[in-house]
């Protein structure tokens, strides 16, 4: 059988049953953003861990090492801020191919430690080795949050309404741009793609607010994320096209050359932003921005901008599979 | 500047000063096995993380890969080990080639699994990617320990006795089989290469006992390994060969290859036994071979085969070099 054959959600699912034989104090495993682990009285600890690989993840001549650097561990801020928890100590694996300088290396880890201390994170630890061929960084980051204001993927409720921290899309343009090297005049959404922030001070306060219910950040894309927390609650959503946050940047880009924003809002991926249902009290809040609700039937339905309905479908990306 | 001008020890220090932020909950951060922070009550927390690469730490034909799935979790244990600590969780980043098949991947993660289940050990999160060339396994392991019995490296004062755990030089010398094509008749030396076991119940021992005193396992070689020792405890060390335990494989695989079977106890690397310093009394228990002491003069000495002192040279293991 191919990994192709398997994909990327069927292959973890597949390689990780029992793989819990000490449940003492183990919260939630694999399928959140971050592991959940009892911690010290009323805190649980998070960890996650996200590896980048040069010419699957990142170009080296189309990202500054700064930027890597930076990005690889913002990748795993994000899921903390996820889980509406505060990041503690991070732990950096790097696999260096040997016609790297240190120059280079000296870049990648001010990026990485200069976005570290915005955010209170150690690096604790690591791993530093030899490639044949590509650049590897593999970061974990451990967290922790009060084990009262956890928000998980898999407790969204029909009638939450469903809201995103910011703008959909913008990354995916940005990498586009990239591929097609067309990125003047579009550095906004280059650095969105390149420089993506970790909300962490807005997932802290999303959890803080009691009006919250479930939570994760976009990853892989809105249709396929907003599905993880469907499938994981057992619930439905209806999606509205004219309500998903675009920025002037996105739509005028996609005029520009004939690209759908729309497409790259519900599938463009990595804009790390948080996707979180709750209250619809959240409404008042300032860029939170509410995109649709989660419904009791199972159905994932997107409400086109003319108003007519259809299914969602997840094209969020597969890093397994060969047609994309 | 060049990687190789550098060498793996010195970029380590280069890369890693100013880490630490955010000291409130770290008792030690780069530098030991583990990073160590407080946990719940009395209890210290243990993090240790550990890339393979393909081509730089194996060869996808030399390993099958259940023994592989098994060597990279154990790696990691046995950096939990040499802290006294106790494993608790895994986290498994694994980057794929798409040739791989799926067959492959399964074996893996069961060598994983089977040794994670017999120490106890869950896999609780982790990221399954692709890979254009390399296969990638990164592992970060938790663990935990009391903070009254946490064995570091620089704790090691003049006077101790130096023990190891087990027989040095056996996975060297099994490598140096596999590379030369010569495995038939020294399985046990390829299977103590290929399937290190952590010495888990052994550290928690040790660390229980209340008679050691400063630990680390023997990853890269005794030599260098112990020079980490001596170098963050200000101590000095005499090693007396004839004292280093040798299997009779060993021996025998070296007489039989013109080898020097010394070479392989002092450089070897990767037998993953604890190299501990501690009380005379630790001299009575089985499996425990005094090697040498811990001396105040700074000097580290090589008493050779036929009484001669000599200066011991690290010559372990760096994979940044591009001499070895």
């Amino acid at each position: 059988m191919k990994l192709s054959d398997v994909g990327e959600f069927g292959l973890i699912e597949r390689l990780t049953d029992n793989c819990v034989v000490n449940a003492l104090h183990v919260v939630k495993g694999i399928g959140d953003d971050c592991s959940v682990t009892r911690g010290a009285g009323d805190t649980l600890r998070l960890v996650t861990t996200d590896m980048l690989i040069e010419r699957v993840h990142f170009l080296r001549d189309a990202i500054t090492p700064r930027q890597l650097g930076a990005k690889a561990l913002a990748v795993n801020l994000s899921d903390i801020a996820a889980m509406g928890g505060t990041a503690l100590d991070a732990y950096v694996s790097i696999a260096v191919p040997t016609d790297l300088t240190v120059a280079y290396l000296d870049e990648l880890y001010l990026g990485m430690k200069q976005l570290a201390r915005r955010f209170a994170v150690n690096i604790l630890g690591g791993d530093t080795t030899a490639s044949k061929t590509d650049l590897v960084i593999n970061i974990a980051v451990t967290g922790e949050v009060p084990s009262s204001q956890i928000l998980y993927r898999h407790t969204a409720k029909a009638g939450d309404r469903i809201y995103v921290t910011g703008c959909l899309g913008d990354s995916g343009a940005g990498l586009h741009a990239i591929l097609n090297g067309g990125t003047e005049g579009v550095e906004s959404l280059v650095r969105r793609h390149l420089e993506p922030e970790p909300h962490l001070s807005r997932g802290r306060w999303l959890a803080q607010s009691g009006q919250a219910r479930a939570m994760l950040d976009v990853s892989d894309g809105l249709t396929s994320d907003l599905g993880h927390i469907c499938g994981q609650s057992h619930v439905g959503c209806t999606v509205v096209s004219s309500r998903l946050p675009l920025s002037p940047e996105l739509v005028a880009y996609c005029d520009n050359n004939g690209l759908d924003a729309l497409d790259f809002a519900l599938s463009g991926g990595e804009d790390y932003v948080l996707l979180v249902t709750g209250s619809e009290e959240l409404s008042k809040e300032p860029d939170l921005f509410e995109v649709g609700r989660v419904t009791e039937s199972l159905d994932r339905i997107l409400i086109g901008t003319t108003g007519e309905a259809r299914e969602l479908l997840a094209s969020g990306w597969d890093h397994m599979r060969d047609d994309r």
